[in-house]
């Protein structure tokens, strides 16, 4: 998503770095001491507004979460959308930082499980390289994980969807489940939602849902 | 499906020795004696009443076919429909027999493709293992394959194609292309209907189509 630049982003992430860092790479390899507890870390890459992010921190508590997004005014929203909630969440940091680095904050291994959901389509062909399943981004994901590493992936977009599912599997990915009406299978009752998502599937579409490892 | 028995199947089979077979076992390697031509061998496993097979076989002279039924009676369906073509296929037989037996009638690398439409989905959990594209099945797919051997599936079912994705891909097989909605997708410029897949589809119902080899 678009969004303007927010004058109150820069002096909010300022006020607030213990939350949210701005350097990865200053970081890396040392996530756990941004934690109050040493447990697994998932990231979410391109968190959004950070619904999704903030919701899975409040629901497991005996994980770390960390919650990616490459625009500074969307990764403030999610920081502030995490401030006003009731209850504090030493489980989750945030990151402004672009999806395509992420071995250069994140040290080989250092990563549990990697989300990706409602990514950008990129439906062009000539833009394949740039969607979030493409299988550069997936070297990244399988460089940073711990083996066998899990990545969740969920969308509305078919096309993407099609994609993603070749893309994995001929990068020599596991499958552990595909849905193809998350909301309308035993999956859902443990799904969390993203602020797109309960939009889109309000509206009768369908979505997507791949959980595979390497 | 499900037909009554045909008092005339029987006879019809009988009077058409020369392009159906019942005893699979007997051509085992020498299937390409029962073709005018040597060429790649194609199977059908579950032809139903035969359109896609004898459609196929129209389309691609070049190519030899063979639909394969469990149920005498619709085989012997499929044979009358071919009969009743205005030309003469060469290139394409019928056999009688059970699809978990494919080994005693091919031998090892005999076929060049297997096609797998609208397949039963046997939605019970406990009866996972009589789904087409269970493990067991495309252990016998891949003996009688060549190297590499491609297996085409296609379905309406949500439930089947979400198992048979992960199947697949759990076996080691390699995706070339998935379709979520096949008559909408440039693929379907080459698809060639299933009977079930033309009354299904002008429904509105989408057709799932997974292309993947060994």
């Amino acid at each position: 998503m678009r969004v303007r630049n927010k004058t109150w982003a820069e002096p909010l992430i300022e006020s607030n770095r213990d939350r949210i860092v701005t350097k990865g790479a200053d970081i890396r390899g040392q996530w756990q001491n941004r934690f109050e507890r040493n447990q697994p870390i998932n990231i979410e890459v391109g968190m959004g507004k950070g619904q999704f992010i903030i919701n899975m921190a409040k629901k497991y508590p005996e994980q770390n979460f960390i919650g990616i997004e490459v625009q500074k005014s969307v990764a403030a929203i999610a920081l502030k959308n995490s401030l006003d909630m009731d209850i504090q969440l030493p489980n989750l940091q945030f990151l402004y930082a672009d999806g395509a680095e992420l071995t250069d904050y994140f040290e080989n291994g250092e990563i549990n499980k990697v989300y990706l959901n409602f990514s950008d389509p990129w439906p062009k062909t000539r833009h394949e390289k740039r969607r979030l399943t493409f299988k550069t981004f997936l070297k990244v994901y399988e460089t940073i994980l711990v083996d066998h590493g899990e990545l969740e992936f969920k969308t509305d977009n078919m096309g993407l969807f099609e994609f993603s599912l070749t893309s994995l599997n001929n990068y020599g990915m596991t499958y552990e489940g595909v849905w193809l009406n998350l909301h309308d299978s035993s999956e859902n009752e443990q799904n969390v939602e993203t602020e797109y998502e309960q939009k889109f599937s309000a509206m009768g579409q369908p979505i997507y849902k791949l959980k595979a490892h390497f």
